[in-house]
């Protein structure tokens, strides 16, 4: 299980569209742009709680859709699954047979593709 | 891009959980099973047209939620790269050298956990 950041960094990325407008600015201001809730309760001349409040409901939407979908977790899951496949990759890579390096050399390009 | 029986099936795959209870039900048993507008109606106790206006909404919430995230898209694009990738890996297992027929085994095995 990643850490809490960046748990949260990847519920943005994968369902931040999906939040309100405001809610998903604040949560950006605050954890992406690391504004602090008082930053942001002045430029929107709001106080520091709603903001507080604002953010929070994002966080709590956020890993509702993810305890209702596993969308971030079977992605996690295939994040392990690519970085074993890469070890692998490596000893082909390192084989004196030139074709061998070469197919390795392509399946380790698409293999980047799917960490994107 | 998948044609439109797939396509569904996956946007109901990623994301039915986030439907209404009713709008999961319709949709499943005639998009899945394959039950009629009619047979549901009778079933439930309501208008053919009724049942109809729940399946539409759900799969109108479902094509918006795709639309916001990209998610099903993201999927199908990492599937044509596993099918390169996997293209690549039967001409290393039809390799001589033992280890390499090894190692490309290894990666096929671990390729089809990405197809999950």
């Amino acid at each position: 299980m990643p850490d809490e950041t960046v748990l949260r960094t990847m519920l943005f990325d994968f369902y931040g569209e999906l939040l309100t407008e405001k809610q998903r600015e604040y949560f950006d201001l605050h954890y992406n742009d690391d504004l602090s809730l008082s930053e942001i309760a002045e430029t929107e001349g709001i106080s520091r709680q709603a903001v507080w409040d604002i953010i929070r409901r994002a966080e709590a939407s956020l890993r509702e859709i993810e305890r209702k979908t596993g969308l971030v977790r079977r992605y996690g899951a295939q994040r392990e699954t690519v970085a074993a496949i890469e070890a692998r990759l490596k000893r082909l890579e390192s084989e004196t047979d030139g074709e061998t390096r070469a197919l390795a050399r392509e399946i380790a390009a698409l293999t980047q593709e799917l960490k994107g």
